[in-house]
């Protein structure tokens, strides 16, 4: 088999066969294929694209190219969660802990955040001493024990989404509903749980841009999923406007703690309660959505979510005290309201720019080998569909560098004001 | 400026910039461009396109990446021809020399065969002691004194093209029709001369596979061409057969000698009776293509043209007796026939591949690395529209070493017949 057959093969836009695809895979990840080639297959695929027999195939290869995880050995229902990334994004901090404490087994492992988009494990690693890297058997004991771990993933877990992703990233071949799917599926299904709750987002802030890109994206995972005798459902969720109001990794772990308090943002409480609903429903532990989003709230009634989440940063050696007292969480030096010039009703609070802003006070990575300033966000005052008098904040920046009057005016630029009233943002689009 | 924003650019279709492409270009010459980020932009350009604007600084940026040829020491109009390759093709052993003797002076640099098309340079170096690499200033005045000069491309000119290239071959990325014309433009801007030909090929045995993209190349290359001030035309010719009757070096050598002599194959001469009328009357040297295809075939009638041929390959220290007697040049220790094994109509002498058949005993290279038999070959005995009758010689095999059973077969194969008579090929499909 010659590679640059394969290359041309799409290029001409016939389907790719498993052995191609197998192939293909099973030669990068052994380092026989040279990147200009993968490259030049890979903005085939994005252009041309791949049915759903390639995208199982390729799926399947990337799944199989490294290590598994088997969660056998742990009792009661294995689930996991994955959303497609957006600014705000605190869902896991949330959602694990409720889910363990209606009784499913959340074995999670999660990814570090770079551009606009924050990652889970950077924010839990702003809880001092909060220990991401558990060995396998120490991540599965602590899901059996207390219910919920939430660790990286593990360097052998799926190498070829690795070398494939970094490659990506570099040649504007992210965007592609055959490699999201297959990139996103292949990682859950090595990951071993029985069910998966996918939160796919669209709109300014995300990968995909429309709500219908991201069905079609949820649908083809769902497909993936179910092939391998997964049960995988998904929310389609609005990512124009940041999730909830914090953006900054020491502050949405306050924003995580603060909602499995009771007191956490609608939007986001809302988007919580819905997945655990979902979740403990597809688990077969509740009947019915129902029910379930009635046993989620009663877990953040009771306190036993928020017992789970410390429990979990306990296990893996974080300092609970800052759970218990989010003021002891890291703080920025300064923190800097942002006030209305003028009023008006908020139209967008735009997604993308203000995750950017974020993430140029510190907050995020642009670079994998930058570092993260845990203290450093942007908390909303405001948001879609809110009305704001003239000296009304529309933000504070925590921050440690004065702020540049640039990046100040491009915050103001974040928040379109309108005349009239705005409708607020419906978070949830759809649940499949 | 990040090389990944104008890749994800052109995948998301919009039209790269002057500046972008000049960018592109610059930095990768220097070796500043990782080659896997290249083949994506490569692969994005091949399947979304470049409009005319795209295309033109594309040609512009490669010719300005290196050194290029100044023939204003050469007296006379400076002519020069290209051919988009294909099987059999001999055209400027055959048409330069007649060029010459009418009084056009021909800087003519190609290129080596690769796959099932044949390179110029190897046809003339199956002549004894032919040299191929005259210094420019050895070119130039070998140009002015007899009028004609055919040598290799030089190291310096157009190293935009050999990078790219070399990267195009492995990476699925030849095929396109912006990215050909600026390759050849490229080249024959750098090359220097005030009018230009182009042989654009389609069919089985050419890059293009229809007419109409011969045709929207070279109408591409056209433009590019005139953009610069040159004179520029074109012949849209078929290549679904081999050009001729021989395939092989020298081979084709004798040939070209024949066509000389006026008793090439019908086709071939045709092709090259109406190029040279074509570039006659472009040079001004003619008034009209009716003069100039009369001065072309007054050149072989008068034997000007053949002298002009020898000239050149004295002046590049080939063996002249070669030319004197094509029966000197390399011969092959067997030639074997292939006869018909029932009668027909043939209906197609299949160009890419007799010129697979031919590279696989020897007169091509796979790859650049092989080494070429100057003696091995294939001359066909019918072609398109002639009548076979049971036991005539289909061609005429020039070889080394034993046939192997399934190449013969695969030969047979080649010539599909037919049971009612079949019109001979209209070769040249339009003059532009």
């Amino acid at each position: 088999m010659r590679f640059v057959d394969i290359i041309e093969k799409k290029r001409w836009g016939q389907p790719l066969t498993e052995t191609e695809i197998h192939w293909w895979i099973e030669h990068y990840v052994k380092g026989e294929l040279p990147d200009y080639q993968v490259s030049a297959l890979l903005m085939a695929i994005v252009l041309i694209g791949m049915n759903v027999e390639e995208t199982f195939a390729l799926t399947m290869a990337m799944f199989h190219s490294g290590a598994t995880i088997d969660l056998s050995g742990i009792s009661g229902v294995k689930v996991d969660k994955h959303s497609t990334g957006g600014v705000g994004d605190k869902t896991t901090l949330a959602l694990g802990p409720i889910l363990a404490a209606c009784g499913a087994k959340v074995a999670k492992m999660s990814g570090r955040g770079l551009g606009s988009t924050g990652g889970t494990l950077d924010k839990l690693e702003s809880i001092r001493g909060f220990n991401c890297y558990l060995d396998k058997e120490t991540f599965i004991k602590q899901v059996d024990d207390i219910g919920i771990a939430v660790i990286g993933q593990t360097e052998d877990l799926v190498p070829a989404d690795k070398k494939l992703y970094a490659l990506r990233d570099v040649t504007g071949t992210v965007a592609s509903i055959p490699l999201i799917a297959s990139s996103i599926m292949s990682k859950k299904l090595a990951a071993g749980a029985e069910i998966i709750e996918l939160d796919v987002k669209y709109g300014d802030g995300a990968f995909m841009k429309t709500a219908d890109e991201a069905e079609q994206l949820a649908h083809m995972m769902i497909r993936l999923g179910e092939f391998c005798g997964r049960k995988v459902s998904a929310m389609i969720t609005d990512m124009n406007e940041p999730l909830g109001m914090a953006i900054g990794n020491a502050l949405e772990v306050k924003e995580a703690v603060d909602t499995l308090c009771g007191r956490g943002p609608e939007d986001f409480t809302e988007l919580v309660l819905t997945g655990a609903a979902s979740m403990l429903h597809q688990a077969g532990l509740e009947p019915d959505m129902q029910t379930g989003r009635r046993m989620a709230k009663e877990a953040i009634v009771n306190g036993s979510a928020l017992e789970k989440f410390k429990a979990m940063v306990k296990a893996q050696e974080g300092d609970v005290c800052q759970i218990e007292n989010t003021d002891l969480l890291p703080k920025a030096s300064c923190v800097t309201p942002l006030t209305a010039r003028k009023s008006g009703y908020v139209r967008q609070a735009k997604a993308l720019e203000l995750g950017r802003l974020a993430m140029e006070i510190g907050a995020g990575r642009e670079r994998k080998e930058d570092t993260i300033d845990p203290a450093a966000g942007i908390v909303l005052g405001k948001k879609t569909g809110d009305y704001v008098a003239a000296g009304d904040v529309l933000a504070w920046v925590h921050h440690e560098h004065p702020l540049e009057k640039e990046w100040e005016e491009r915050l103001y630029d974040a928040f379109e004001l309108a005349d009239e009233p705005v409708d607020k943002k419906k978070l949830i689009y759809k649940m499949l």
